[in-house]
C-alpha cells in the first residue's frame, strides 16, 4: 500500500457513494439513585408511569414505521441506561430528546454522553436508472425497525490519516478490497449479531457510530478482537469508549427501578 | 510534496494574505432542565420575554448592519443551544455575552463550550490601489448576514504539522494548488450549504472555525466526508467536535421551552 | 519484525483462540466524607449493616461456586474502594451493581472509575475432540475464586496500532514467541502474584484489564517494570491508570469507616 | 536539520543562557452570574468596594516597583476574567493569590485555569564582567510594568520533542538561526504588540507562557499566523490553549459587574 | 542508538536493579475558600487546631524514624496545598489518608490531584555478599528525612516507547551512559536543590515522580530546563504537570488559614 501520485483518469480523493436513511440519536444518561431512593414512592411511581408513557409512543412511531426505538440498561459509571432513537428528520430527534428532558423521570437522569449520526449504506451497487430509495431491500436496511435482542454494544470510530496509514490517501480500490475482507469477518457473525453503521461526519467527534445487537455479549468481543487483525482495523481504525448493557423490557425496567 | 530547503527569492514562509471582517462568539449552553420546570410559569414566561427582547435587539443590530445573530437548538448531550453571535469588535462580542450572562434566562443555561473568531477571507486577489475592504463583494463576505436556515453545523480545524505531514511547511503555491481542489468540491455544494469560515489562530484553541448552514443536514455529512478525501483534509485537516441543530424560530423556541 | 504480504495459505489475520470465563465488573467509588460525617451514628451503623449484608450474600454466591468478589480500598483521589464483580452473565452483572446501587452506603459513594470484562484464556492448546469448558484446570481459571490477597492492582492496557510498532499486523508466530518471552517473566513472580487477566474488546475502553494480588505491594512494581523491557511491552504495550489498595477485611472496613 | 553525534568540545545540551524577573501568576476566574445576581445590591457593592481596594493596592505594588498587574475579562466559556500578578518571589505570588480568595466577591468566582511562570529573557549578550542584573535595559524587560493596552492574549508552548522534529537535539546555532528568522517575524509587530514571554519549565504544564496586550485585536491573529509559518513554529511548536480579552478599566469592571 | 536483536548471552530486556525504601503519597488539596470564610471563627480554629494535631503526630512519627511528611501550599488554580506523606507500609499509607479525611479540616477541602510511589534508588552497586537494605548511607536515601526547603516542586514522567525513541529497547548499556551524562547536569545542582526520585510503574499514572526542594525556585525551572537538553529527557523524557509551591510553616499555615 503505497502513496499515489494523482492521476487525472483516476481521481485519488473519489468518495464511496453512500445512502442515508434514518438519523440516530444515542442518548447516555446516568440516574441519580440518591434523588430516585430519596422521593416518595408515589412521586416515583408517577415518574416511572411518565416514562412508561412515552415508551407507549416510540412503540406506536415504530408501529407507524416512523422510527425505531431501542432503551438498554448500561453497565459500569459510564451511563446507567441508553435511549437509541431513530427518526426521520434532526427536527423529530430533538423532538424526542426535549420529549424525554421534559419528563419528571428525566431529572432523575443526567446526561453522560451521546451520539449523533445517520443510517448508512456505502458501497452499494445499483442497476442503472435504478433509485434505490424504492427498493424495498434497501429501505429495510436504511429505516430498519430495532428488534429486542438481549444486549447491546455501542462504539464510535474513525478510518486513520497518520503519516503512512492513510486511509484517505488510499485508491477506492484498495480501499474495497479492504473493505471486502472485512466484511467477510463480519458476515461469520451472521445470525448471532445485527449491526447498526451509522455515518457521523459532520455531525458528531468520529466518522461512524456503530450498534450492534446480540443475545450473547460475548460475541462483542469475539468479533471486535478478530476484526481488530483485519488490515483495515489493525492499521486504520481508531476506536472511541465501547459502552455495553442489557434490554430493558418493561419487566427489567420495573425491577432495575423498584427500591 | 517534499520539504523544501529556505530560498532567498521564495521565502518558505510566505503567509497567506487574508482579510478580516467581524468577530465572532459561538456561545454554546446546556438548559438546565430540571430548574427550568421547578419554577413557576410565571418565572418562566418571565425569563421568555426577558430573552425575546434580547432578540429582539439582536435583529435590530442586524438591520443595523452592525453585525449578525443566530440562535440554534443544539441535537445531543454536549449543549442545548448555540447563540453565534457577529459584531465589530471585541468590545461588543464581550457586551453581547454579558448582556445575555445577566438575564434571569441565562441562570437557566450552563456554558458549555465557547469559539472566538473572526470572520477571513483568504487568498483574495484584488486590483493594484483597491483597497478591498470598500469593495461591496468582499464586504458582503466579511460582515455576513446570517440567514435562517433550518440547520446549523459547527467545528474548528488545524492544519496538522506532524512530522512529514506539515502543513506550514509547505510552499504558498503547493498550498495554493491544493485549496484550490478542495475549493472545487465545496463549490458543488454551492446552493445546497452556506458555509462561513473564521480564523482562530491567536484566539482560540484550533486555527479555524467552520459553520456550516443548510436546510437538509445530510449535506453537512457529504461535505465533510467528500472533502476528507481531498488531500489538504487527508494529509493535513485536524478536526474537533461537531455540534449540529436546527434553527430556533420563535415558534420552535417557544415550543422547546414549553412545558 | 517486518510487515508481511498476505498469503492464502497463512491468513495474516488469524486471532488466536480465546477461552471466555465469568464476566467482571470492576467498580470504583469514592467516598463522600463529609457527607458520612454528618450523619448520625445510627445513620452510619445502618448504611454500614446493609453493606455487610451485601457483602455476605457475595461470599455465599463465591461459595455456590456462582461467581467471586473482592473489596479494597485505593490510595489516593481516584477512589477510595473498588469493588471486583464475577458473575456469569452481563444480567447478574447489572444486578449486583444496581443491588449496590439501591443500598443506602452507595449514597455516600461517587462511582469515579469502572472496568467491564470477561475472565480470558488465550493461546490454550487442548486435545482434538476435548471440551476445554469441561477440562477442570481450565474451569478453575475461567471461573476464578478470588482469595483474601493483602493488596491489588488494577490497570488497563492495549496492544499498539501505530506505524511500525503494530501488534495486529504480526504474524501468529511472531505474536506467540513474544508472548512466550513475556509469560516467562511473568512465571518469576509464581507464588509472589496472582495475576487475573481479563479481556475487554467489545466491552470497554482498553483491550484487557490486568488484575494482580500480592501480599507485598512492591512486586507490582517490580513485575510492571521489569516487564516493560520485554519487547511487547516495551514496543506494543499501552497502558492506561493504574489503581492500588489494601484489602477491606471486616475489620479493616470497620476501621475505615469509624469516625 | 540531522542529528548530531555528541563531541567533547563542543556538547549537544548546551542551554541558552537565560535571565529570571518577576515570578508571574495568570490567574483565570469564570464569574457565578446566578449568585452574582442573587444577592442584594449592597452586597455586590459591597463585593465590589472590597475589590475595587485591592486594585488599589496592586497599583500602589506597581508605584512602588515591587511588582505590576493587569486585570482583563475573557471572552467565552473558558473563564470571564484573568488577573496577571508579577511579583518579586514565590511567597508574594501566593500571598496576592490568598488575599483575593479571602474577599467576598472572589466567592462569585470559580477559578478555572492558572499559569505559574517567570519573566525570562533568553539568549542575552552582555559584555565580560558585566552584571545583566544591574543593566537599566535588562531590568526594564526583566521586571516589566504592565501598561493599559485594550486587549490581552495569552497561550502556552512548548518545542517539540517527537521522533525527527526534536527542538533539543539541534545545536545552540542551529536553534540561534532559528530564533533569529523568529525574531525578525516578531520585530514586524513592534508598536502593535507588547509581548512578555516567561518561562514555566519546572513550574506549569508547558515549557512557555507568552502574553501579548495590542490595541488592535486583529494583530494577535496576524502575529501568530505569520509566526506559524516560521521554521521554529512550523516543526517545533506546540500550543495550548489560547485565551483573549479586554482591558477592564475601573470603568469597564463597573458596567459588566452591574446588574 | 539502534535496536538490538535479542542476543542469548546479553538479554535485551534487562531491567536495572532497583532498591525501595518508604511508599510515598502526594495528597493534593484544593481549599473551598467560601466554605472556610462562611463557618465561625470557632469552628475554623477547631477545624484548624485538630490539623494542628494531626501535623504534631506527622512531626513524632519522623522522629520516631517510621516516615517522614511535608506539608506545602501550592500556586495556582491546580491545588492549595499538597501534603507528601512517606510510610513504611501501603497500609500505613491508607491510615494516614483516611486520618486527614476524617478531621473537620478535610471537609474544607478537595482532593485534585495524588501520586503513589515508592522511594527508589536505581543502578546502585553494591560488595558482594552485601545486604544494601543495612549499608547506612543507603538507607538515609530510602527512609529520607525531609527537611524543611522554602519551595516544593512535583511531576511525575515517564520513559518515552513511542517508534525510533524507545528507551526499553535499548541496552542496559546504553541506558548506563545516557543516565550516566543526565547525573552529571543533576550534580551541577548539588547543595541548591534536594531531589527525591520515586517509582510508580504498577502503582500510578506515569513510572515516575520527581519531588525537587530549594530554598530559591529559580533552580527548579533552571535543573528542568537544563536537563531538558541531555539526550535522555530531550529523545526519552515525556512529562506530567508540574506544582509548584512554598512550605507551610506552623506561622505560613496560621497566615494563609487566616481570614
Amino acid at each position: 500500500m503505497t502513496t499515489h501520485p494523482t492521476q487525472p483518469e483516476q481521481p485519488q480523493n473519489e468518495a464511496l457513494l453512500t445512502l442515508e436513511g434514518w438519523y440516530v440519536l444515542h442518548d447516555f444518561r446516568k440516574l441519580d439513585w440518591e434523588a430516585w431512593k430519596m422521593v416518595s414512592e408515589e412521586e416515583r411511581q408517577a415518574a416511572l408511569d411518565e416514562l412508561m408513557t412515552l415508551r407507549a409512543t416510540w412503540t406506536q412511531n415504530q408501529a407507524d414505521k416512523n422510527g425505531s426505538t431501542a432503551h438498554y440498561s448500561i453497565i459500569g459509571h459510564k451511563a446507567d441506561m441508553v435511549f437509541m432513537f431513530l427518526r426521520p428528520t434532526f427536527e423529530e430527534l430533538q423532538e424526542v430528546e426535549q420529549a424525554f428532558n421534559k419528563t419528571k423521570f428525566a431529572d432523575f437522569t443526567v446526561p453522560t454522553y451521546s451520539y449523533v449520526s445517520v443510517v448508512e449504506l456505502s458501497n452499494y451497487v445499483h442497476a442503472p436508472g435504478e433509485d434505490p430509495y424504492q427498493n424495498p431491500s434497501v429501505r429495510e436496511r436504511l429505516y430498519p425497525e430495532l428488534a429486542p435482542y438481549n444486549h447491546i454494544c455501542f462504539y464510535p470510530m474513525n478510518k486513520k490519516r497518520s503519516g503512512a496509514d492513510n486511509w484517505y490517501s488510499l485508491t477506492m480500490d484498495e480501499r474495497r478490497t479492504l473493505m471486502r475482507a472485512h466484511g467477510m469477518t463480519g458476515r461469520k457473525y451472521a445470525g448471532k449479531i445485527k449491526q447498526i453503521i451509522t455515518g457521523s461526519a459532520g455531525f458528531d467527534e468520529w466518522e461512524w457510530g456503530v450498534t450492534l445487537f446480540s443475545n450473547d455479549p460475548v460475541n462483542f468481543k469475539h468479533i471486535v478482537y478478530e476484526m481488530r487483525f483485519d488490515t483495515v482495523s489493525a492499521k486504520y481504525g481508531e476506536f472511541g469508549d465501547f459502552l455495553v448493557g442489557n434490554l430493558l423490557t418493561d419487566e427489567a425496567l420495573g425491577k432495575m427501578l423498584s427500591v
